[in-house]
């Protein structure tokens, strides 16, 4: 059966996504500081950059890392996330995910803007563009998962719309233990949650904390 | 050397202290959530209860709950944590916590009120009542403690003061895996504190993840 996954990142504070971008530094500090023991995982270094040498870590941060691509049939996605508002005028801009996009599914994205046709990619990745509710995109996406599950990818406001309308069966936060003080917040509006699903945390060699919410 | 430590209680959303009491209620409902893994152990029965039968949990939750009472030589509060705000015009008012308050030792209480005499109470414990900076009444009990730790009790506000002066050496946070979305907030204004504090984190079995910086 089809479950409704999410991973993110968050901060012992709660921040999940940052907000310290510059035009010097267009990813800020932040996000690096958030995602460093994710982007030292084995999985990380095959799966995003490219390198087979085998290097990189296997603990229980990578077991998290490979879980994330694995059973997947269809994502969702916010329009930002897609890099929609990044080049809005420009009908021909494929978003930020490069020519072979990670995902190799049908992809949802979300958005108010005005009706787009498919935009198919290389390796199985075809961008959908829907102004639509949560519950009838992930209708849609789980006819097109096929069995398989639906990944709501981010960002956090779309996530955070999934989780207050009770569509989200599994929420695995990799949680580092820093604190930000700035960025987006992720638990807001989200009280009783552990009420609907039961939580279980483990504590990873880097001590990234992770959190996860199923039922 | 005397360190100065602070144990806490926080959900995962990172509120410390709980803002749903009523008149019928004066405790609320999310403190007891808060508090339920430390209610549940053999220590919290013994110390707080007076139960020796024995009963409670004695995993890691009790570990901490018992290292809690160990090693303290003087105490500091703020005047809420006492109760010198809820009958501030009796004179006779001697604070919550009954005739034989539970620290043993010196308390130093934050207040910005009138000054009080000294309160000897049974069992060691004397409220002292001062006026002055978080440096100052640390430099005071530290030399009351007389080698032994100083604990910072509470409530939030007082922590978060004596923290964000970097007054403080270790901080344990008994994190409840539950999402609160009310409360005071722990940890706002104190981004980096794992730049001078080294973070180490577990799970108990009940689900509780605790978080402790040290320096």
């Amino acid at each position: 059966m089809t479950r409704v996954r999410i991973d993110l990142f968050a901060s012992l504070d709660g921040y999940a996504s940052t907000t310290d971008a510059t035009d010097e530094n267009p990813m800020g500090e932040d996000w690096g500081r958030l995602t460093s023991a994710y982007a030292a995982t084995r999985t990380f270094r095959q799966r995003v950059l490219g390198d087979t040498s085998g290097a990189g870590t296997t603990g229980l941060d990578d077991q998290h890392a490979a879980a994330h691509f694995e059973g997947i049939g269809a994502e969702i996605m916010g329009a930002a996330m897609f890099g929609l508002h990044s080049f809005p005028d420009d009908p021909d801009w494929k978003g930020w995910w490069g020519d072979e996009p990670p995902f190799g599914t049908p992809v949802y994205v979300l958005t108010h803007t005005a009706p787009r046709d498919p935009i198919p990619m290389q390796g199985g990745t075809t961008f959908h563009f829907r102004s639509t509710t949560p519950a009838d995109v992930l209708a849609e996406a789980t006819g097109a998962a096929g069995g398989l599950d639906v990944r709501v990818g981010g960002g956090v406001s779309t996530v955070r719309d999934f989780l207050r309308a009770g569509l989200v069966d599994e929420l695995h936060v990799m949680t580092a233990p820093i604190v930000l003080g700035r960025g987006t917040r992720l638990w807001d509006d989200l009280r009783g949650l552990e009420l609907t699903h039961t939580v279980h945390s483990e504590v990873a060699d880097s001590g990234t904390i992770h959190v996860t919410f199923s039922r």
